[in-house]
């Protein structure tokens, strides 16, 4: 457990990097813009000759590029391991698999937590506050490098289903395909508010210095296990809680009648929130929620979501899970009868589990059945019979 | 703004209060005792001669004994204000109401905040963590001191819910009949983690002081701000925030690229977080929330809820709320099972609305017809066709 942070570095981080933009600025949706900046991101599998079997994988909030092998920060195995790799439902004998570190993200990626290589100090708050589309139009830009036109599909879950769906609706031309898992069209006002929340937390540590940590050899680590534990519990279900915990005691018989963690449940959340500040910056954290926040497909088509995907040549699949509160169907089924409205090609399935909102990390089979069955039919209609 | 707290008196505040359990100590569920302890408690109406026509209102987890009159420290409107008084629900011409702080709050009753007679200094964590049995228990040595034998009725929404179950339970002969709205006969895993979540938040202020921040003349505000915006999402309804904020900005027309409250809800949440640490104790907070946790009637007698009520002669109004996810109505739905099973006389009534938890403290027609018509058909019960 390490209270100081170092600022972020692809090279260290032991990630694929490109640094992009240098005479070319990224321009963000706040009017300011970037030049240079970074994309860290690991692929798998092998861009075919035609490279048109690319799968651009979108990690979700806390996610990162290492999506199929060890995260080289906690050891632990890729957050989509079982759903990536040969024969598996993102198949890599059959599809070349990209999955960047978003921008304001912390592994790599340009970030508040990357050095400013204009002033060689941690960018911290001033790194410019980025949305969804900002963090695609850096993945574009990562396309643009890797001499891909057009991506097979867009895959993600959550936050990576915001990006499958502003990537249709930003450029339609260059997504075959667009798998948004367990998202929305937009964040809701309750999703705002637990993110309020959690930035709360983080800005309320005196550690985090207003935001200058990383220069003070400190790290708001107590803020940012509480926004953590606020948060994971919206990532899980009440069914999933009482079955896996209940109001089962942590190690002991009886109540102890302090403030310990009695219970499971609370055992459980604070492990959550202290592992969880060893592997991500807080202020990172700040900006992708903001990003979240900001995400309104249909604020920049007159309050229309139907317009956003106006002839839109894009087939979609759209997934949601039945106990997700957090990203419930409600909103996914709102994004189908706009994309209906749009005349798109869409499929909808709304998943059977008691599992919430993290239904699409896990073991799921309906789902990865569904993944698996659309992808494959949309590879037959990209290549006919033949795989790529 | 006041930055500094002082102990709690309930002299000071304005409230009734009793010294009691000098010669005779309050056994807590602990195992621990107090002697002596104070009760503050606010009465409303007159009590008949033949003391019979008293009504217990229990308070929720931040309530107090001002239900139906101005807050002494806010100045703003009792809790119940629209539900008590002459011809009102609680009618004041027929009803004597006695709304007491519980023991563990920070309104002149025993708690953390207050001065601890042995020492002279307040109790702060060395206050014995209590339970929502101890907080009845409490209420029963008012009761005694009173004169009270039997109350007509014990009333209480979500921990006040609990409290008017635990005296059905503990005291079946001393209650006619029993209102738990918007409760649960045990807190879930889920709000046992919100609880958790609030209290890290609290302890993880610096200025908390390891509990003992009267004494170093400071407040760990921003800790139990955040704890007050965690816990205040959970008391409304997605919908609910939906309605009142959607995506709504606050003052402005464009998103700021910030960190500032762009939008109404984190405004809102804001408010609600800094004007809590303004009437409610730290300590109080910590203490109340884990009676909550402790609160699982069932354990007590074996793991059946239906033996903690067996042949009980109390006749029970069960009330949920469509939209409330914090106290859903099937925890609603499974006491009154256990009732039936008891061969209870209970009546239930889920309240449609899209309010979700604090429906019990708003203007909520079909909920208050549904209190009138139980009280009256009690009350005709108890006393035959004339009132008391």
């Amino acid at each position: 457990m390490d209270n100081t942070v170092q600022p972020v570095d692809a090279e260290t981080i032991g990630s694929e990097w490109v640094r992009l933009g240098h005479d070319d600025p990224l321009p963000l949706d706040s009017g300011e813009e970037l030049s240079p900046f970074t994309v860290a991101y690991r692929t798998y599998g092998n861009l075919n000759e035609a490279r048109d079997n690319a799968i651009l994988l979108c990690h979700a909030l806390t996610g990162d590029q290492f999506a199929a092998d060890p995260s080289p920060v906690t050891g632990k195995a890729g957050w989509w391991q079982m759903l990536i790799g040969p024969g598996r439902p993102l198949d890599t004998d059959r599809f070349f698999i990209i999955c960047p570190n978003v921008l304001g993200g912390c592994m790599g990626s340009s970030g508040p937590a990357e050095v400013n290589p204009e002033t060689g100090r941690p960018w911290a708050l001033t790194f410019p506050v980025i949305t969804i589309g900002d963090m695609v139009r850096a993945q574009a830009r990562l396309l643009d490098h890797l001499g891909i036109d057009q991506l097979f599909a867009v895959v993600g879950g959550s936050m990576g289903g915001m990006q499958a769906l502003q990537w249709a609706s930003d450029y339609p031309e260059r997504v075959f395909a667009s798998v948004p898992i367990a998202a929305a069209a937009r964040h809701s006002a309750q999703n705002i508010a637990f993110h309020e929340v959690g930035r709360q937390a983080i800005m309320a540590d005196p550690d985090w210095c207003g935001g200058n940590y990383i220069m003070q050899g400190t790290k708001p680590r107590r803020g940012l296990a509480v926004a953590r534990m606020a948060a994971h519990i919206t990532y899980l279900s009440e069914a999933a809680l009482h079955r896996k915990f209940g109001r089962n005691l942590q190690n002991r018989s009886e109540f102890t009648y302090g403030f310990d963690a009695d219970f499971q449940v609370e055992s459980y959340l604070r492990h959550q929130g202290s592992s969880f500040v060893d592997r991500f910056d807080a202020n990172a954290y700040l900006y992708i929620t903001r990003a979240m926040d900001y995400f309104d497909l249909a604020q920049d088509h007159g309050g229309v979501l139907a317009r956003a995907f106006a002839d839109t040549p894009v087939r979609f699949c759209v997934i949601s899970f039945s106990s997700d509160w957090l990203f419930p169907t409600a909103e996914s089924r709102r994004l189908v009868h706009a994309l209906n409205a749009a005349a798109a090609n869409v499929s909808f399935v709304e998943v059977e589990t008691d599992k919430g909102h993290d239904a699409f990390l896990l073991d799921e089979p309906e789902f990865h059945d569904t993944l698996v069955g659309f992808l494959e039919g949309a590879a037959e209609h990209r290549w006919g019979g033949g795989a790529s």
